[in-house]
């Protein structure tokens, strides 16, 4: 409801975790100074990227507090708010604003499948819970349960609702819940749409993985598409979409990790038991960043 | 291996069959002389919406004659040739070129699934029984095989495949196609894609049902993508896209055979046991077919 | 309605086609010879086993004839009728009865979901098109649609629908069935049951594709079952159920027209694109049948 | 590798929660205390019926300690492990030893999906954590993981996985795995198995919530399959199949705290946003649990 809150490119920032259980809190500063250097509009910690489904608590808040301390406030800090049940959402997103965060990125874990009404009555209590601008996730391609239209009709008539996130590859589900929304909420894209293409149907940017590797080539990409020139956006758009061609193809943190560790950025691998980078996946993943000479 | 063989608005034909099986020869000679009256650059009988899978092997040659003999040589022909075996997809694509067809929309349907090195022997053994451009169809949404992409790249590289249509909702993978084939084939959208979103990125016009109800509208939408009016494009598709959006949530036949039923054409119900389009459905479909003047 | 009237081990016959798409009428018939010597007590042609979903009309046509003339009586033939529509599946058992089948095995394909009313529509259509009687098949891993029990349900009170074969790997949907009919219509298991716990909990018997490689052994354990001596029943039932995992690895008509290549039937290899049997799945197959000495 | 250690029916307990987010501690002793006279042969706090993945560590951790005090040792106690890591899973499995249980149900829960090798590490690294007996479980509908049969087959030689709980629906996977395993470990059924049938492949009981709500039929069917007498076992076992339907076609959660809400327990309802049993569903429990003299 109070939309035109965020926009632009938000990468999603990996947890760089140690063998211990620890956050490495100096490489996570250095990430978050550099992706500010260079032109991002904000940053989304624990998104899917940001391994949030394999962090404890207490993990979690660390994480989100070593961002906002890196950040500032020079740029907006939304956080993700990731549980299965209202009470556990609730007390983090509260947390999160206690942290000093500028907005929550809600999502929804469940086990068993929830029905329409519970998943409004979910996102809703986050909304409620928080002052905060609240951002509605949405990715069918790796959880439970889905945000329908008629859902997100109703839940972007709350006030402190401004913007969802669809992680579906589904780009003109986008064009219907821009036309069903009528500008009451945002839409941003994910790293399974053409960002170019979310941008001409009304987007207003960006939450990704792969900003966080080529941050500078995604604020060009942005600033570009927002300008117009749409054949100019489409010739570096081919160009950057191997990168994410790259990132599908492999597990979206071992291969955003994989990425940062080849820029110096010593993050470490994803919580076990996931893999790191395959060989393969290392090869992908070099060849789309230097490509765009992000390596 | 000869993009530029096509382009534009394909509208998919709905088979119009009477209550004793026999093709309706007057309604649907009427409605391809009324689509190429409206601009469409080419007709496809027997893709999803024409009810291919519903019709004996009589009745899809009927359809052919039919839609060749409207036709007149004005605009192509593209007609569906879709098999579970090699052998029956042969001697149906050699039939479509004996009844002078301008070109077949290779379809493969399977039982059992079928491994990668089997889909491509199957259109590439389409591919040989004719001198005429085929183009490859995939549609993971209702078929048990897909096309991967390491097989549409070795595919693009035979002389006579000329295009692909993509009845996947995934955008992205558009991109990564073109980006594949390296102009060896051109790619066609289908009604889950955006067709603006799908120009923009390279794309050379769309084969959808939707455009067999508003063929003047698409045929504009197309005219104003080419000239790279994208202000000017998107402002029209969003009116459209409520068309796709119909379509979508009722049964692909029973939603077009049902639009073209209130626009006064004769073409009757879908075969049983598929259900007519509910009431529910002629609502959708009536009020998107009045938003764009389309009624 | 009329149960009783099929019992025991029902072999999925192949369909062996020869380069030129003709029925190999010797060796189909010479294999209906052998497995009626071991004692099965019906024989199912165009089943999955059967690739009905891969023959044209005229070669399942032949295929029911050879058959017929091979039984000569002494076993009942139930011939598989598959279609999309009411109309031709009409058409098609019409033919099985003239042809002089002894019961028809009723499959629904489809291209669009159908609703669970257009489902009992073309089943009871097949039942009300002859005097036959009438197996329902259902396979919700290879079909689109499904048989749900509400549908079952008012099935099993048509007059010549006698039973079902579930060919799903949910042993217990077959005790929900065979709960909720009462007796109306008899249960019949598939390959991806076990046999001896499908009997035990009130089974008739099995319409498989083993059956067509180990017809002897099947109707052993049919025969324990039978008699209640359950420990030996499993004893045998585990021996042989290695030979329904080999099955369930690898293509279902590769690996029975395999298995019956080794025991000397020359049927061939599935029709392309379909891969024959592959190197593992030769081997699995040769272990499986050499076990329970049935090579 | 320790097969024997445990046998029987083991219910699902149901977790009680008070709207204060704290565990209810006398009506879950009661339970416990009720399940132990009724002859159950174990307890299993934290499995999917219990609610583990809406539940907070602590939470946890407190319905382990009240179940385990309420045992006083007479049956054994398998308690739930389930993470996304096996850093939090070795922690967790440390404590559940640490308060006494007899033994854990190792779960993996998993966000993005995970290979084979990632599979048997976690679970390798859960056995190695503790000296207890574990119990490997898998659930197909329900996680985004699998135990594959060569991964059971390389943990079945790990010196303390004595069993494995199989929640898939497909009963033919148990003889696969018992087949496979030759006894190196145990199988126990889950609700959606055929207890009967699991027992007379060769099954050592089940785990499973409709025991929780029917403890003295549940260990009767046992003890009549123990016996061998099968058909005795069918006859009741058809009688308390419509119980599990019951739960099948409900929330699992929900349904059992329903059906316990009915037999006088307050265990309230699951945890929000899940929704407390419909009408229908009470229902649908009230009839099943009354046609076995549960009620």
């Amino acid at each position: 409801m109070a939309q035109g809150t965020f926009h632009g490119v938000f990468p999603y920032l990996v947890s760089p975790i140690d063998a211990g259980g620890r956050v490495k809190d100096a490489v996570l500063t250095r990430l978050c100074e550099d992706l500010i250097a260079a032109g991002v509009h904000g940053l989304t910690p624990l998104g899917s990227t940001g391994e949030f489904a394999y962090l404890t608590w207490a993990q979690r808040r660390r994480i989100v507090e070593v961002v906002v301390a890196a950040a500032k406030g020079r740029v907006p800090v939304i956080a993700g708010v990731a549980s299965t049940t209202i009470a556990d959402a609730q007390m983090q997103a509260r947390e999160m604003q206690g942290i000093g965060c500028d907005g929550v990125l809600a999502i929804l874990e469940a086990y068993f499948p929830v029905p329409d009404d519970g998943v409004q009555d979910y996102f809703r209590a986050i909304a409620d819970a928080v002052t905060l601008p609240v951002v509605l996730y949405t990715n069918p391609n790796f959880q439970r349960s889905d945000l329908s239209l008629p859902v997100i009709d109703r839940l972007s008539r709350v006030d402190n609702i401004v913007a969802i996130k669809d992680a579906s590859s589904n780009t003109g589900r986008l064009l219907s819940i821009l036309n069903r929304v009528e500008g009451r909420i945002d839409v941003f894209a994910a790293s399974a749409h053409i960002p170019a293409a979310v941008m001409l149907i009304g987007g207003k940017g960006w939450m990704a993985g792969p900003a966080c590797v080529a941050p500078r080539q995604s604020v060009a990409l942005y600033e570009i598409c927002k300008a117009g020139d749409w054949a100019k956006a489409m010739a570096l758009q081919r160009e950057m979409w191997k990168l994410n061609e790259a990132f599908a193809r492999h597990n979206l943190a071992a291969a955003i990790k994989g990425g940062l560790e080849m820029q110096g950025y010593d993050v470490g691998a994803p919580l076990a038991p996931q893999p790191p980078l395959s060989a393969q996946g290392r090869e992908d993943v070099r060849a789309a960043l230097t490509r765009i000479g992000a390596l």
